[in-house]
């Protein structure tokens, strides 16, 4: 049987959203509720693969079948394309499988030509009404269709007002926008090079060809990759029979909510505007009025518009977002859907929805977007300040939350100013030695760096508001001044930052905080309820480790050991050990880090009051801790009393071409074995003194980083286990510990089977397993990147979503493999990308223990984890 | 039954080499030959790895089987450990499935003691002999067996010939060693702290343990990892009656060949020592005889061993290396084995085996090393020369070959002064700028770098000479000097290299040529029937090409397009490209590269007569094709006639952290399309134009390098196809291409189903495959890789020979998926790996299309893919 690509509205349904896109399935299933929806034909999201297989045309079958729902249409409107007396006009839509607001094209009136014009001019008794109709289909079309731009016709309008001296377009007669009409069809000859279509059913094919055109416009693009919507699906076209909302004071347009969508009240929400069309409402020119007055207005009308709110509701389980039209007193349902919310307004509306028993928890979890209930943990600016604002600049929307101060530009005015007062972090871009100066800062701003960037991943950890890639500013870190604009900023200026929307802002905006109570509460609760994965944490110092606790971590997935050792009192030790040339001078340097280590691990400990901690052992290339500029050498040198000769020497022989894949991870251990054994020696002393101190019991977890060959597992094993059982023994105690390893190399993930010999655990650290089984370094990927996204080669940054068909794949052969060897094996991953609920969703299938991401997402991996469950579930 | 670790020689047999070791099995088969061994025992390989496992110790099970096997070799020889008058002394000697020679340890003379040597001595009549044999077994035992070096008892023995007023051991009387043996005894419990053990038992035990753990001895470790023996096999011990070939003047030893092991020529080779042990032979102090002269001195004898020798080639069909013993007037065997020997010996002795029916072609073949080869290929030192010169310093033997010239300290210098005469290049590494300067030295010499440098990479593929790593001489690029030992080297002195060893020598050194004729161009037609896999090579130039061909290539596998863009008169169009603004710009820059390309193309396909050619499509970041130094990023600004800001913001803009996973590769034709265009039509109307010139058909193949996503290898395809097309189009051509890509990203290996939909054919690229597989750099990993070997987790370069645990599982899921797509897939190998032996053999096994190596290692390749065809067809 041939394929149907057309359905009429009254053959479709709620549940063909795939097929008929969001906005068609509502009209079908608004249609098969039996409310007055003006009716029409739907084209599938199926028929707009083809046209792209086709090679961008639209296949004969295709259009077969147009033509053939046509003429369907035809008969039940009871009007026809052309025809004299009863034209048939219709607004041609877009509307793919998720609301993609804005992205695509529309044209309305179509059916308009010179003659039907004039027939509809007297059908309507409306002759201004049926020219402007005319001239600004003709407008719609010539943008949508031929890319002529709207300016081409601005200037006609403009031209036409001024000779005629008015300064409205709605002084202008039906004469004026008649001669107009003509006007505008001989610009498009002109840019076109052929005359205006003037057979409906021409207008019809070129506008469905627009709109499939549209679903891959550069913003259509951008907004899918924002918002991890495959490229795949395409859009479907609804061809609707038109009604119009200005056809007089009886007529009207609309849009309303079930609840409020700020708050989630359960009121009716929304703004109607008599004797006007949809973008009247939008232009601004008039003031909507509240939806409540429609009840005076036209009180029927309003009381049958409550109850078709009320039965979507109903019908959908959700709160509905609607456009309606009324004409001359007759309510036409345009569209439905759920209605997009705030985060707080989610909550409430989900929490409400399951005490009406309108919806089960689960459906209730469903219906939440997790990424939203970030702007619930970092404190906000005050909605008011924010409006009445205006930004200077706008970069990467990095890490949310809201962040005034004064500008510093570098991490130790930032550490010595914070002390006076708040302070923003302003830099070209952050390192690692940056890191302390970036958690004394109320906000970081820079103007290199992406999404994934040094600055923009610490801030998110730490829950630092974070403006990244600010190219629009000039940073001069030497004479301390930025530049936006016209405007040069000095150090001590006041700036704001908005984390959520990349914004910048001079001077201070009023903030308001994070509240993790009530409704928010509740829906944790649920979503604790239902999950299978647990959710740890990555966190370094007691402060993170507290605030994951009270956001829900069940313990600490990744601890990174290496944070510790930047601390300016420790350094000095760190280098020491670093310039060592024996083993006993390591040594030597060791024992001093070592009390400070094991302190460390007892404030973790005590913070984490029993939950687990996983400790990775030192992992980044030693020249990380050591100055590469000729003063800095030269000091340090001064200040370890060795020559400036052999202090250089180091550095240069630390020296890596590549340092994401030089000498870090595992291989320290290996050349160092001594450095292991100091870490080993304080985590097992910290576990051991709290464990006493407090009469949890501990079960510290051991992780080997970066580890590509069972035998260099073992090896630094063997350090760790030889070291942990001394100290066991020493301190007389009995207490178990694990060992395990990363799963971060893409020869770690293939021998899997192999490693888990070896190691009680996997931890996958997707950052690096990413970069290496793609072969790009996020540092540099930055770079062309973009080139791939305006291509269409990648859909999505795969360092903040993972990479199911290439990284997944590794990660499944791991659990595979390591399950073959160790059935019990504790998985868990603790890359970037724990946090991010898509790839939670793939932990659930999968069947990972526990997601690791950092303090300010496990709110999120919680619920992304509990609807992960209930998918899988079904 | 209880596993069985302990085989009588008379239990044995040759076939039970992986047991038995090298020498256990030869002596087996020797006492199955009915031949004069003397008898005993051999403790398995399976033994040493218990020893192992069992945490360095013998556990009871083998020490019982020991002991009842000691009892049984006590009966057969009918003499006893201790016996006053029939004393049993044994030789402990390791013996390795592999030989080792010289690597692991050995104890002669065991079973001595006070009482024993003392009747020893008056059953041998012989007082001075017993008590020299005392102690030296005292010295032995002491040294290998609890590590107390020699210099303790040559100190004594020194003090001994003083107080004596004599100057050799000679003169010492049996007292005056009866002396010394006690004086080695005290000496030995001072450094040991107990007693040195007088009970055979306790010695044998002790020995054996010694030879078990010498296995895992530095040196060891080193030459298993030069010569890929893998840790996990062990050793075994033989223990063997003593017999003396210094009892008197009807006593000697020797050692033979059944051929000449330099030219092998049909002849016994070697030569002996009467009254003589064997280390009297290796001391050197007496010139020991030609075998041939043994007629005269012992014709009996003599005609006994020329039948054992006949007897034993024929049984191992092989040239066999023989140790033997003559005990008043006795002949006894005490080794054979196949003997080492030149390549060219390797290849007349193959030819003369076949020719002689002694085996057939296939078994002629194995017994061939394939990396011996290498030494026929390139020009050689005279060996009379080398045997006078003396070394000044040894670096690592990176590139084989002789290569001697006036020092020149750059590129440019290096291809100025080698019109004048030949020059050695000499640099403290090399980068790809160097590429020119370096084919233009005879030899090139590094003060850095490893195996796997870049000088020692390009260096093999040019097939010139290069010592790597020679961290003994310092480099002043500036100055133009270098120093090596007390010397001060300037330009233009002459210096010698020899890529076999990694010597450098001061002056000019005589070469001899390299011959491709005769047996080794028999060996290499056996080769080429029996193999299945085809061998192609890796060439830029049609240099390369022709030699290449010349050592029986079947085409080139990789030809590496960014040589061509290195030369001096193309880089400005290089640079002029990477620097345009403006896509128009770019072309500009492309349209003066394209009759270059062209031409380079034609070259390679009239070299090529026919022969495919891979052609690789732009690799490398474009940053190395700018400069670095600020003063000539000046001069080129003002070559470009572009401001120096401008040149040095792109210089900036197009660093990278990390270059290995950077901006390179097919990420350069995503961003810019015109690259590959240009590439692609240079390709093309070079394969027209030679095509139409030579009548040769021409299939060009098109590869697309770092592909790690089916989308990107069909973006830059498309490109390809409408290029070539639009080619074929203007030249009015009817002609195939192919278009394929680089599996070299583990995401491409994991998806090769994917890409095989677009890709006609793969071509591993295992250099990067492993790098990203491991997640170590080649350029960082030399610094840490050095620990591993030292620790055993590593056991091999894996950049040198393909890691078939890791990578090569790999390579066979890429094999498999992307003949599920496509079942015809060509799939080729063109990493470093490609001209390795095992990695060919592995190439085999997962049924390579072809492997493409250096030119040099082409018949390297051809003979080790015969080898591993007639392997697999077992």
């Amino acid at each position: 049987m041939e394929k149907k690509y057309v359905y009429l509205f009254s053959e479709g349904s709620a549940d063909m959203r795939e097929l008929l896109g969001g906005k068609g399935a509502g009209l079908a299933e608004m249609t098969r509720l039996g409310m007055p929806v003006p009716q029409g034909f739907t084209i599938t999201t199926e028929a707009c693969s083809r046209y792209y297989e086709d090679g961008e045309m639209i296949a004969p079958d295709i259009e077969a079948q147009i033509n053939e729902y046509l003429l369907k249409m035809e008969e039940i409107c009871g009007k026809k394309f052309g025809d004299l007396k009863n034209p048939l006009l219709v607004s041609v839509r877009s509307g793919a499988p998720v609301s993609m607001p804005g992205m695509m094209d529309t044209i309305l009136n179509l059916g308009l030509n010179d003659r039907v014009v004039e027939s509809f001019a007297k059908a309507t008794n409306n002759p201004r009404f049926a020219y402007d109709s005319y001239r600004r289909f003709i407008q719609m079309y010539s943008d949508v269709v031929m890319g002529v731009g709207k300016s081409y016709f601005e200037k006609l309008i403009d031209e036409k007002k001024t000779k005629k001296g008015v300064k409205n377009d709605t002084e202008l007669t039906a004469e004026d926008l008649k001669d107009l009409a003509e006007q505008f069809k001989a610009e498009y000859r002109k840019q076109v090079g052929i005359d205006f279509p003037s057979n409906p059913r021409d207008q019809l094919m070129g506008a469905i060809k627009a709109v499939f055109r549209s679903w891959n416009n550069p913003r259509a693009i951008a907004y899918r990759r924002m918002n991890d919507i495959p490229s795949h699906w395409g859009t479907a076209v609804n061809i609707q029979s038109m009604v119009f909302g200005n056809m007089g004071d009886d007529s009207g347009t609309g849009v309303a909510f079930t609840r409020n969508p700020a708050t989630g009240e359960k009121e009716l929400f929304g703004e109607f505007l008599m004797n006007a069309q949809g973008e009247d409402v939008v232009a601004g020119i008039r003031t909507p009025q509240s939806i409540s007055q429609l009840l005076e207005t036209a009180p029927q009308v309003y009381d049958q518009f409550v109850e078709v709110a009320n039965t979507l509701e109903k019908n959908y389980h959700d709160m509905q977002d609607m456009e309606f039209t009324i004409e001359r007193g007759k309510l036409y349902m345009l569209q439905c859907r759920n209605g997009k919310r705030t985060a707080r307004a989610a909550m409430k509306i989900a929490v409400d929805l399951v005490a009406e028993g309108l919806c089960t928890k689960e459906e209730a979890l469903l219906k939440i977007d997790p990424k939203q209930l970030d702007s619930l943990l970092h404190p906000q600016f005050d909605p008011d300040a924010l409006k009445k604002a205006k930004p200077v600049a706008t970069g990467l929307a990095a890490s949310p939350g809201a962040g005034s101060g004064a500008i510093v530009f570098t991490a130790e005015d930032a550490k010595e100013q914070a002390k006076q007062g708040p302070v923003v972090l302003v830099r070209l871009e952050t390192t690692t030695e940056d890191i302390e100066g970036m958690n004394a800062a109320q906000g970081i701003l820079t103007a290199r760096g992406g999404m994934t960037s040094h600055a923009a991943v610490v801030a998110r950890g730490m829950g630092r508001c974070c403006v990244s890639g600010c190219s629009a500013i000039q940073v001069d870190e030497e004479s301390k001044t930025m530049v936006v604009g016209d405007t040069v900023l000095h150090e001590g200026d006041f700036i704001s930052l908005d984390g959520s929307t990349g914004n910048v802002y001079l001077g201070k905006l009023a903030t308001t905080d994070a509240s993790l109570t009530g409704d928010f509460a509740t829906v944790m609760g649920w979503a604790d309820e239902l999950r299978r994965l647990q959710v740890r944490t990555n966190a370094d110092t007691p402060t993170d480790a507290k605030r994951a606790v009270a956001f829900g971590a069940e313990g600490i997935g990744l601890c990174r050991t290496e944070h510790m050792f930047f601390d300016e009192k420790r350094i000095p030790a760190v280098r020491e050990m670093i310039l060592a040339k024996r083993v006993s001078q390591r040594r030597t340097a060791l024992n001093k880090l070592l009390p400070m280590q094991r302190s460390d691990f007892e404030g973790m400990y005590r913070a984490l009051e029993g939950r687990p901690m996983t400790v990775r052992l030192l992992d980044p290339p030693l020249h990380e801790f050591l100055p590469t500029a000729d003063s800095d050498i030269v000091a340090l040198a001064y200040e370890m009393k060795v020559p400036v000769d052999e202090v250089r020497a180091t550095v240069v022989s630390l020296h890596e071409v590549n340092p994401m894949m030089g000498f870090r991870g595992c291989r320290l251990p290996v050349a160092y074995p001594e450095i292991a054994e100091m870490q080993t020696r304080a985590i097992i002393e910290a576990a051991i003194n709290v464990s006493r101190e407090t009469g949890n019991e501990i079960v510290p977890e051991i992780m080997i980083p970066l580890v590509g060959d069972v035998k260099e597992l073992a090896f630094v094993k063997k350090i760790v286990t030889e070291t942990a059982d001394t100290v066991l023994k020493e301190k007389g105690a009995d207490l178990h510990y694990k060992v395990g390893t990363m799963i971060e190399i893409p020869r770690a993930a293939v021998t899997a089977d192999e490693i888990a010999t070896e190691a009680e655990f996997f931890s996958f650290g997707t950052n690096d397993l990413t970069q290496m089984t793609f072969g790009f370094s996020r540092d540099d990927a930055a770079k062309f990147l973009p080139n791939y996204y305006d291509k269409k080669i990648y859909e999505f940054d795969p360092f903040s979503k993972l990479d199911v068909d290439g990284v997944g794949k590794l990660v499944k052969m791991a659990c595979t493999l390591g399950r073959q060897t160790r059935p019990d094996i504790k998985l868990g991953i603790c890359g970037e990308q724990g946090g991010d609920p898509s790839t939670i969703d793939f932990c659930e299938e999968v069947g990972l223990t526990y997601v690791s991401c950092s303090p300010f997402r496990v709110p999120i991996a919680r619920l992304a984890a509990a609807q992960a469950a209930i998918r899988h579930r079904k």
